[in-house]
């Protein structure tokens, strides 16, 4: 059960319907390239989607004892990335530039495979063990054998996109690979905020803030906005448009994403509540907390600057409620709609059908929508 | 000191002046390159290849407290990466087509960052603690920062070939691309060949053998080969020509490096001598003694049929001196010739200057020379 910040039950709707259709047109191509994959490293591909596959008579590797089955229930669709909001913006901006869907198809196919490949990748290096509230891949499967399926993915990504050879291949595919660039440097900023105090001059700005989010999560969904314009033949002007939309959205469903982590629901996201504070990440509800110039904000700074690093598990029930006392999850919310205005403004100079415009506001309310 | 098989001292000498000049022309590109990254995997990248770098006041992160410190006298140019032979075959595939060496620095540049980004995963995949007699990147650096500096290793590869965005562009990516696929193919037949027993009807042929080497050995090898003359404007009939060349000649490459693998020099390889087998993995210079009709080969067979598998390190001597009895050496000396014979034929057909062509047969003997 979702509910919506400031989304209307009938935004919600029409996103679905925007997500369903982008599976329904991906997942034929999706599974087809996934499928070229070596033999074991297409079935760790098919597990990491959430597909049937048949191991063979011993069943997938196990890489650990403690995992000894998957759980029935578990599957993809209830997490983000099983929902097909990349594909969807991909179709959603060939659709506004008026090209038929299949014209769009590789540019889906390649978005959810690199989509697929940094979760792969990012589960080994953050040792995260569950996604998508199932074993991650590395934990059923192995480091190694995770590792090459990661590559695998990539490489499918882009061959995706080079199966013509045309000029517009090599656009599309420079756009997908500068965009897995600039995700890298969000990474690597965001993880540098971890070494950073709370408070004091060295103190993790919310500039700073949106520019590693705009990497980290914007490049790719702009990616995915961007390459839907340039199959549909958008020219760069246009194709620019479509990628600061995403980069603004991909700010937005950071802060969403954000208040997830620190406050539930832990369904959704996977992991524990509050996991975030206690790595000393600088998620956007603290950062914009302690720029509150309340007492509660003051407490919170105090709290922070003085407790042991990392902090105490004990301590974080106390902290999340000063975080909310100052104000860090409102002010969070509102950092996330204006964000959300401001990528919808990107596009207002673009000329599209009320319903295709409807559709990318409904689609970014989805984005940032409020757990249950 | 390195001898050839087959290969006169002005040949090596040819070999070497072109890895250098290859080094020479392609060392300012690949660093501009590498510091692309963002600041941590920057340091990675520049470790891998050998360079000297500002690490910062802590210097580079620890993996373990095993690694105390990287040798100063390790040099890469050492290991056979740090020789340049896919650079210098890329320059040599545009010089054969008229093209100058300018032309032909992003193929260069490519193939040298996909090299060491397989290597950099493959090391992390394998557990293989050294490289190029210093400690590998992930023990260096960590799993998590090596895997993500591969990473970054593969996607600048693409951008160095995506940067014109235009139809050859497009033909290059996709080239390196499909190398990539191809390769993974081969390792992953050549790890499954690891499960298969060493005689009887599931055996691993000397067919099966070659197939494999020409994925995990000869895709980048074809692929360089074939970048060069892409970027060198060459014709798809052409540019399928020097891929031959380079697929014959990662089968021989192979052959070169199993009797490395198995006999040594240790320095050259940073493998314990025999590890191959003990792993049992299906390398040539075994199954070629397999399959000789001689009293040893029977004698092999026994043994290594009836043996424990992992086969015990005390068994090592004897079965390496069985293997050299059955002839595997001298066979698989003639397969690597072969093989470089038919990589040669393969450019018959293609104009270029007697001394061009001279430099090639000198890039073949130098890839399969004998080890000290």
């Amino acid at each position: 059960m979702t509910t919506a910040a400031g989304a209307t039950p009938s935004e919600l709707r029409v996103a679905q319907q925007m997500c369903e259709r982008a599976r329904r047109w991906t997942q034929p191509a999706l599974r087809e390239a996934v499928a070229r994959l070596p033999g074991p490293l297409a079935a760790a591909g098919a597990y990491q989607f959430g597909w049937q596959h048949s191991y063979g008579p011993e069943g997938p590797g196990r890489a650990s004892d403690e995992v000894d089955e998957v759980p029935e229930a578990a599957s993809p669709a209830g997490a983000d990335s099983g929902k097909a909001v990349r594909p969807a913006l991909v179709y959603l901006a060939a659709e506004a530039l008026g090209a038929p869907a299949e014209r769009a198809v590789p540019g889906a196919v390649a978005v959810e495979l690199v989509h697929n490949f940094t979760l792969v990748h990012d589960d080994i290096t953050d040792g995260d063990a569950t996604r998508r509230g199932r074993p991650a891949l590395w934990r059923q499967f192995g480091v190694g054998p995770a590792l090459l399926a990661g590559d695998g993915l990539h490489v499918l990504a882009m061959d995706a996109l080079l199966r013509r050879r045309d000029e517009r291949s090599a656009v599309a595919a420079a756009l997908l690979n500068r965009a897995l660039i600039a995700t890298m440097y969000g990474q690597v900023r965001d993880l540098g905020f971890v070494q950073r105090p709370w408070a004091g001059p060295e103190a993790v700005s919310v500039a700073e803030y949106r520019a590693a989010a705009r990497g980290k999560t914007g490049a790719l969904l702009a990616c995915a906005a961007a390459l839907g314009a340039v199959l549909a033949g958008g020219l760069p002007r246009q194709v620019a448009r479509f990628a600061a939309f995403g980069r603004h959205m991909g700010v937005a469903f950071q802060c969403a994403d954000d208040i997830l982590g620190l406050w539930g629901d832990r369904q959704r996201t996977g992991k524990p509540v509050g996991d975030d504070l206690l790595q000393a990440r600088k998620t956007i509800p603290v950062l914009l907390a302690l720029t509150a110039d309340t007492p509660a904000s003051a407490r919170l700074r105090d709290l922070l600057t003085r407790a042991e690093t990392p902090l105490n598990r004990e301590a974080l029930p106390g902290v999340l409620e000063l975080i909310g006392e100052a104000g860090g999850e409102e002010a969070t919310r509102r950092e996330a709609e204006h964000q959300t205005a401001l990528a919808l403004r990107m596009l207002a100079a673009v000329p599209m059908s009320a319903e295709t415009r409807a559709r990318f506001a409904a689609m970014a309310a989805y984005l940032t929508r409020r757990g249950s």
